[in-house]
This record gives C-alpha cells, structure tokens and sequence, in this order.
C-alpha cells in the first residue's frame, strides 16, 4: 500500500490527497506533525533531508518529495482519470496556472515565513495576516484575471485535476487568513463545484486522523 | 521565430534561456524592463494579465507563461536535447529538487518581496540582504542534502537538463546576496561545470542585450 506522510494543515499535503482521492488511489496517511516539529526530528529527516512534508512511499521503499513532483508522477504513470490535459498547448496552460499559485504565492505565506516575520521583522498578529492576506489575494488575483482568458475557457468544462489540486488548498488558507473571495467569481465557482465532490470532501484538512 | 519576453536579471527569465540553449532552439529576446515596470504596463498585461517574466510566444500568436510550464512544455514538444530523464522514478526526482528551489527558494527572494519588506517591515539593506540570503542558504542546504542522497547519485552523471535551467539562476543570486556557496559542494560542482559550457554562457544575464 502507498503510504502518504503528510500534515492535515499543510497546503502541499492537502494537494496530494485530492490528487489520491480524484484517481481513486488507495493509501496509508500516516501522520508528520508540523507543530511537534516531528519533519525536523532525525527519523523523519534520515527519509526526507527536506524535512518536507509531503512524500509518498511506495511499498518497494521509493520515496516521492515535493507535491508537484508527485501530481506529475501520479499523471504519467497511475491507472485512473489523467490529472493534466492530454493536449500539450493545455497542459502548459494548467501547469502554469498552477505554478501561479504553486510557486508565486503560497510559499511566501507558508508558515515558516510567517515565523521568521514574527521574529524576526517584529510582526504581531495583525502583521503576520496583513502579509499572507497580501499574497494570497495578489496571487488569487493574478490567477483569476489568466483564467479569465479566451485561451483557459476550458477550465470550466473539464474535471477537476491537476490545477485544482493546488487551488483547493489556497483558497482554504485565503479563507483562513480573511481574504475577501467575492473578489475571485471564477475562482470561487471552482471552489464550490470542487467542495461539493466526495472525492475532494475526503481530502478536506478536518477530515484527516490528525486535525485539531 | 519563437520569442522569449524576458528580463536579464530575472532568474524566471534566465531557467528558460538556459533551456532554449541547452536544446539548441533559435529564439528572439524581447526585454521586458522590470525596474521601469514595463511588465505592469498596460501592453504587457493585455497580453500577459500576471503581469511576470518569461512568456515564450510562438509565431501563431500562443502564448505560453511561468518557467515550469515553458520547460514542461520543451521537454516534451520540442526537438532536440531531453531536459527530463525517460525513467519515471528519476523524472520525478528532478522535478522534486528542482521544486525545492522553484518553489521554496526563489519566490521568497524575489524582487517584489524584497520590495514589500523593505516598504512594509522598515527593512534597510541589510535587512534585505539577510533576508534573502537567508531562505537562500536555507533551500539550497536542502538541495544540496537530497542531491547527497544514494538515489541521487545518477545527477551527476547526466548531461544539464531541467534541474539547472533552475539551479544555475539560483546560484547567480545566492552569489548577488553574498551566501557562502561552499558550504555546497555539490551545487557548487554542479555550477562550475555548466558556467563552463558555451550554450549557458550565451544565456547568462550580463551576456543580454538588455543587461546593464
């Protein structure tokens, strides 16, 4: 069985269990607790010198780090519905709409960032929302006005894949931090079509064995 | 002709160059000047609403944004060198430590954050200067501990690809903000034997028509 060593609040986490859950892959969860700081303890950096979560276990031993390495992976070589579009103009547009938010916006308010403001900038707590709360919404912005294009019309009509893997989660974490949604229409109805899904709502962060 | 939009100093810019070079494809560079913001000009954005460097434009007007999904998109469509290895397994390793700067480096360090830090959290230059020196020693040291890994052995043995069209404008910049590379031998081997090759010479920054 595929183990998937994850943390329920953790974003990248989250984007590959909707990725298991949408092509119906069964797996272990076994839970690394970023609180404990349990990626930063020795058995689990002796696996992952990252000290990242996710990663994904085969039963011969192989280990898969990195959300967008595995969503790939998981694409090319599982049975199940395809995640990218089989045309290659699409797939570099989903890609790229992904990395919108894979690369330009959530790392910057992930939660060692917003540590190392608090420590070490001096932000309280309405610093540390004013910072993610900013590039949530100037990345969420970014991303709405390019799916917006003639060119992704056919986002709309297609299954959720690969693009709402990463999209799913950072509208969670825009909702966490207070960031108006009603701003992103496109975006939202993604959302809401993704939520109503019992394959997404099994992915959810509160539906895990290690929320609360 | 194809064209790159781009920026000299844009590491985003430069990961694409290199992967043109590598594959010996014939390109246009048209400038798109970031420190006169010509990227949030209204040109600019009609074609490109995220407002970023690169975007790869191809003689029947697509046009393809964000680096990831540019050389997704080579590896797969264009003639010439693979960026990608063939086998999966190894694939989803470069694609992995590629992420690990991609994504949990580069946009950490990037201008509009140094910017928003300077103007929002009262930084004076070396503030900016430890700040990006920081997240840049703190991901390349785990790079340079996953490519130390057994599994890894196969990078050094193959030709510069995917992981240094993103690795080699990381290290320009941990180089620009004064981080002391020899804590990364690896990397820094890595490094000394692509600068020696003419196709990344003819991408590198200074080596542009617009750099200066």
């Amino acid at each position: 069985m595929i183990k998937l060593y994850g943390y329920w609040r953790s974003s990248a986490s989250y984007r590959v269990r909707i990725a298991l859950e949408l092509m119906g892959v069964d797996y272990d969860y076994v839970s690394v607790n970023l609180r404990t700081a349990e990626h930063r303890s020795g058995d689990y950096l002796a696996k992952n010198p990252q000290g990242l979560v996710p990663m994904l276990e085969f039963s011969d031993g192989t280990q898969l780090t990195q959300s967008l390495a595995i969503l790939d992976y998981m694409d090319s070589e599982f049975e199940g519905p395809k995640l990218l579009p089989r045309d290659p103009i699409a797939r570099a547009q989903i890609i790229a709409a992904a990395s919108i938010v894979a690369c330009d916006t959530a790392p910057i308010q992930n939660l060692r960032v917003l540590k190392y403001i608090r420590a070490e900038h001096d932000q309280d707590d309405a610093g540390v929302k004013a910072w993610a709360a900013h590039w949530i919404a100037d990345g969420l912005s970014k991303l709405e006005k390019t799916l917006a294009l003639d060119s992704y019309a056919f986002v709309g009509s297609q299954d959720p894949g690969y693009l709402e893997c990463v999209l799913i989660p950072q509208i969670y974490n825009a909702e966490r931090w207070g960031v108006d949604m009603s701003r992103f229409p496109i975006l939202s109805g993604i959302n809401s079509h993704c939520l109503a899904l019992e394959a997404i709502q099994r992915a959810l962060p509160e539906n895990q064995p290690d929320a609360g």
